[in-house]
């Protein structure tokens, strides 16, 4: 099946705002196993739009349309998809009662102009959009269906995933039952994690089990989607293939499919009634950023505390003595800090920049320490790349000792990202 | 002048990675007072991006393509631009001496792949790359002038910049001199600025200043071109315009051009051989984050505290006595970090949340206190907008009065984003 999605509006066009719904929609078909052929970018101007209706029309056998469905004048795709479908605009009561609903419940009152969008091809047939006020709606143009999507990514993101994958599953004759199932791991490239994962798709030996992979540096997203006749097959067919992804990948896997690292971390510490203290350097607030704000962090994240230079970190925290980054001085920075703050835990992530301008080679020591009332950890790594790139390596890093730490996991496991 | 623009990528296509290439080009050729009409997207397919070409040789008058010059089998724009343009593919020369040039000055050895980079269309243009392998070309396609591009973002912004822009100037018959001229203001909304600054443009009689907007909340981007015969002409035109936007905006304009907020607070810190202590509650090291990576702050960046509870604030700062966020605890947290860390500034960020579920009207009252050897500072603001708007209006806003501060401006303007 051909897919062509067409993304309009001025504000795309421009590049005042990042299409970021293109790069969703099509990653959404992938895991579903479909696959996008085309993508087409136009403004909201009545020629362009029906030209692109019509090349789409005549080469693709399903086109996602997004935006173009609201109020206001320039919002043009009722019209448009009337006039490239050859059928007439005309009001649907049935969606009209639905907005005026909408806004009752809201005790507020509908604007003249929202009447614009229960104007439907009289072909259409509505996509429920349960969180807005644009009506999504799908009907033929030349020998595709055409389906009809609000621009807001909320409104979007459901109609997609309630409406229109299910239909173009049907339409592609695919078993419609589909669960996607996602590991997140840190530590190893994505070429790694792909050699070590070889064959584990043949566990499912219809050939319906699809793994993929999404490296958003510093972690690597593991893919794994299961196509069956019904949910019960599915969970039948994922179960082997997600204990041997885990067994493969092991240490390694930080979080699954909506969990975070910082996500598990507090939640581990909230079921030990624990708390944290967090000291940094050049990360510079980077790692109290990813815990502090989590829901449940208010009564676990105690205290963070931020110095660009050693001896200044010294004198925040009161303590006296040599100023070298170590692991011992990891040690004893997390150890004074815990005390201090009062809390069950400390992670301190020192880092000894390299001197110099900016460049590729650009690299710095990270020594890590972990503190709690017993005992005192910490590990040594050297991250090449870039200032921003050992930043980024320098707050993950830390981040997955400490979970590591808290799930009694080896805290110096090498990773693909360190040099000696 | 009708401009399309083609991106070339199977990771662009399926959404592996979001298309920010494309509303980059978009936006730099808006700049200059071209506009994208049609945007493509299309995999590493032969068929499909001989299609594309075609299409667009057919429609455009110009045409950038970008992507598909790299050195592995899936790269095909060379081999599909020859076909589209029917001319043959052959050896260039001139090229494969700039490479091996480019390998020898890095001491790296060129790979046998490379040389499949020097293959281009008999009838190509050269367009320059001095910073990689990729051969940037230009040959009509139909009856557009196409332009190709390297995937890679700072090998394409600097051929857009450099080389293709001026081609499509030139083309379009406009005269080339042009400057692309700032503004960045916190506190006003994008309409109130567009109001602000009604009739400014005509300041310029021939019509050739252009004023436009790019939000990206809290920030507004004013950005104002002119073209002119030269240098100085252009000069000639802007000056009085700069001056009326400076004088409308005011107080409200932080940075200009490519300086930041954060920047002009380290530069002026940096001018007086002060520094900074910062303490934050939801922001959660979030200021810090946006002060202490920066070159410079090294010598300027003291200290920074996080904490979520105004409690182990104070006990942090070793305070005793109420704990109530108000505007005089900002002043006295300032106060003792100020002291504590020997800065010659501190800026404290308290902020009490309301109570409950996020919601689009949840919100928080934020107390921001600035302190000096000689006094404190404060001011009291609400903002409302869902806990991560709370959260970046609290950064923007304490960084902003801090600005407003050193410069000798109104800590307490109102602000459009404020509720009382």
């Amino acid at each position: 099946m051909l897919i062509e999605i067409i993304c309009t509006g001025d504000e795309v066009l421009t590049g005042k705002i990042v299409n970021s719904n293109f790069s969703y929609m099509a990653q959404k078909l992938e895991d579903v196993g479909l696959s996008v052929r085309w993508g087409t970018t136009v403004g909201d101007d009545r020629d362009t739009l029906l030209d692109a209706f019509r090349h789409a029309g005549a080469r693709a056998d399903a086109v996602i349309v997004n935006g173009g469905l609201g109020p206001t004048i320039d919002d043009l795709s009722q019209e448009i998809a009337a006039k490239a479908a050859g059928v007439e605009l005309v009001l649907n009561q049935e969606w009209l009662t639905t907005m005026e609903e909408f806004f009752r419940r809201r005790s507020r009152v509908m604007s003249a102009n929202n009447k614009k969008q229960a104007m439907l091809p009289a072909t259409a047939e509505i996509l429920e959009n349960p969180i807005g006020t644009a009506c999504g709606f799908a009907l033929d143009i030349g020998k595709a269906r055409f389906f009809f999507t609000p621009g807001v990514p909320r409104e979007l993101r459901r109609m997609l995933e309630e409406q229109i994958i299910p239909r173009l599953l049907a339409r592609n004759g695919t078993q419609t039952a589909i669960r996607l199932k996602r590991f997140h791991s840190y530590g190893l490239g994505e070429s790694h994690v792909d050699a070590m994962l070889q064959g584990v798709e043949e566990l499912v030996s219809d050939g319906s089990a699809k793994l993929g992979f999404r490296a958003h540096y510093p972690q690597i997203e593991t893919k794994l989607t299961v196509r069956g006749a019904d949910k019960g097959d599915i969970a039948r067919k994922l179960e082997p293939v997600v204990v041997e992804v885990r067994k493969r990948l092991g240490n390694f896997i930080l979080a699954e499919d909506d969990d975070t690292l910082e996500g598990v971390i507090v939640k581990e510490l909230q079921r030990r009634d624990g708390s944290l203290a967090i000291v940094e350097m050049f990360t510079s607030g980077q790692i109290a950023t990813r815990i502090a704000p989590l829901p449940g962090a208010e009564t676990v994240f105690r205290r963070g505390i931020v110095a660009r230079d050693i001896g200044d970190l010294y004198t925040a925290l009161g303590m006296s003595g040599h100023e070298e980054i170590t692991t011992q001085t990891a040690e004893a920075v997390a150890h004074v800090a815990r005390r201090d703050a009062g809390a069950s835990h400390a992670l301190a992530v020192l880092i000894d920049l390299d001197e110099g301008p900016d460049r590729i080679d650009f690299g710095g020591s990270i020594c890590i320490g972990i503190a709690t009332a017993e005992e005192n950890v910490s590990r040594r790594s050297r991250i090449l790349g870039g200032r921003e790139w050992v930043r980024l390596g320098a707050v993950e890093l830390g981040l997955d000792c400490l979970r590591r730490y808290l799930y009694g996991l080896p805290v110096t496991e090498r990773i693909d990202f360190e040099r000696n």
